[in-house]
């Protein structure tokens, strides 16, 4: 797994981001001392979440519009280890694509700014009767377009 | 906090019981080596869950009857630490009364046979417009019914 | 259960208390759309490590001296539910004993002030041999006094 | 990312298997009525963690041995959701190797055997000192050759 692990041709508008913090928190650490890998999904939802909520683009925006948004698929690649009571930061991008799907990418950094972990997810929109969306819907081709037009 | 932890007369009939058994996991290990102490409700919930569809009384029973049992209180002591691997059995013992409750006592016991655990719950009865029920849903005294008369 | 869980006598200091936010996660909701009475535990300890962290008696400041404060009791009252995306704040009160353990009680308000929950920890003294202490430690009798003062 | 995860040459060993089962708990459930996207990773170790404990290549087997095997990375794809109270089949797949390193696959299937979520998880070999081991271990290498000369 090469990263970045989206490739946008040249003329694609920069990933949008969004960064957010947290404590590590000692229910989090295993019996090694560090976070177990298993949390962070969890990390990354964090980021993911903020920066929907951010953009108008989040779970409560696709409820709106009688969508979901489910995970297809996430990918985590640990480089470092967290440990209890560390600060961390979060940073989700969100890439650029046309297709019905949301590709996220994740860094996580401590606090001397190295990244300890970093990863990616897919998400597909759905309607409520489960059906796959081929194509984004309304309310998420604007924001694409104002995103395009560097709008946002 | 005396146990047991739910009083009940004399000629009530004796507590509904269920036995389960769960593996501890890694992920539920703290970084003293022991289970962290937050996991406990994760292990009660598993007795009182194997007991309710058992006795038809869980969730999707009351779900079918458009109620919910909401916890209105936990307890939890912890007398001995339990650690990765360790297999343990967790006992939930349902106590007798006529009020608009559900009373559950919990045991939890290593593999020797000593208690690691008890603690209790406390369950009330909800219609789905959040009305708090003033007395036992129909089913449920058709249950107790039977539990008084020794036919469960 | 009454509250306040404990009593203290009427010329003993008045509690230390410590309050920290916290915003309800995606994974910490259950299917009835609701915090999942489980995770509390984790919303109290967010408190008590906060309240630790500032009073110099966190788990790290035992662990510099060799000893561990392992929770004995906990318990959990809900009085109302707490939604996705909800920012609620959680205080912990540390209450004034002369016994060896710490007596925290917990209370968790919604964005309007309302009480949601509120519960207790209970936590004993050990060394690393795992014997409990009858006295509290040096460092923490040395923080009672300046307690007592008034001096926090 | 193309299934299967693992490429092994044509005069590899086959894959040794173990497969575990587990049922849906109601706290594992996310408000869209479905298993969290981020609880797969404990569904793969519930898996991973046996077949090591079968194979003697558990977690406590390198523990003698004063090493660890931390995870470097984890992939999960999802095909299909999985609900309260559902029993399903986690099969763990280690694929042979001679890298320094363990590669396993892994399969959810629900009641009905239909495969509900594949992923794979990569684990390297670090001594105490947090060395990492450039070729794996005497112990290990004994149970590859018997793996190899089919004798597990």
């Amino acid at each position: 797994m090469k990263r970045p692990y989206f490739k946008t041709s040249s003329d694609a508008p920069a990933p949008l981001t969004f960064t957010v913090q947290r404590i590590v928190r000692f229910e989090e650490v295993d019996p090694l001392g560090i976070v177990w890998h298993g949390r962070y999904p969890s990390y990354f939802e964090d980021a993911r979440v903020a920066l929907g909520d951010h953009y108008g683009i989040g779970y409560l925006d696709f409820h709106r519009e009688n969508l979901v948004t489910p995970i297809k698929q996430i990918h985590v690649d640990y480089d470092r280890p967290l440990r209890f009571g560390e600060t961390c930061t979060i940073t989700a991008l969100l890439y650029w694509t046309r297709a019905a799907r949301m590709n996220l990418g994740f860094e996580i950094r401590n606090k001397t700014g190295d990244i300890t972990t970093t990863g990616y997810s897919v998400q597909l929109f759905l309607d409520t009767q489960g059906t796959l969306l081929m194509a984004p819907p309304d309310f998420y081709l604007d924001f694409c377009e104002r995103w395009e037009q560097g709008l946002l």
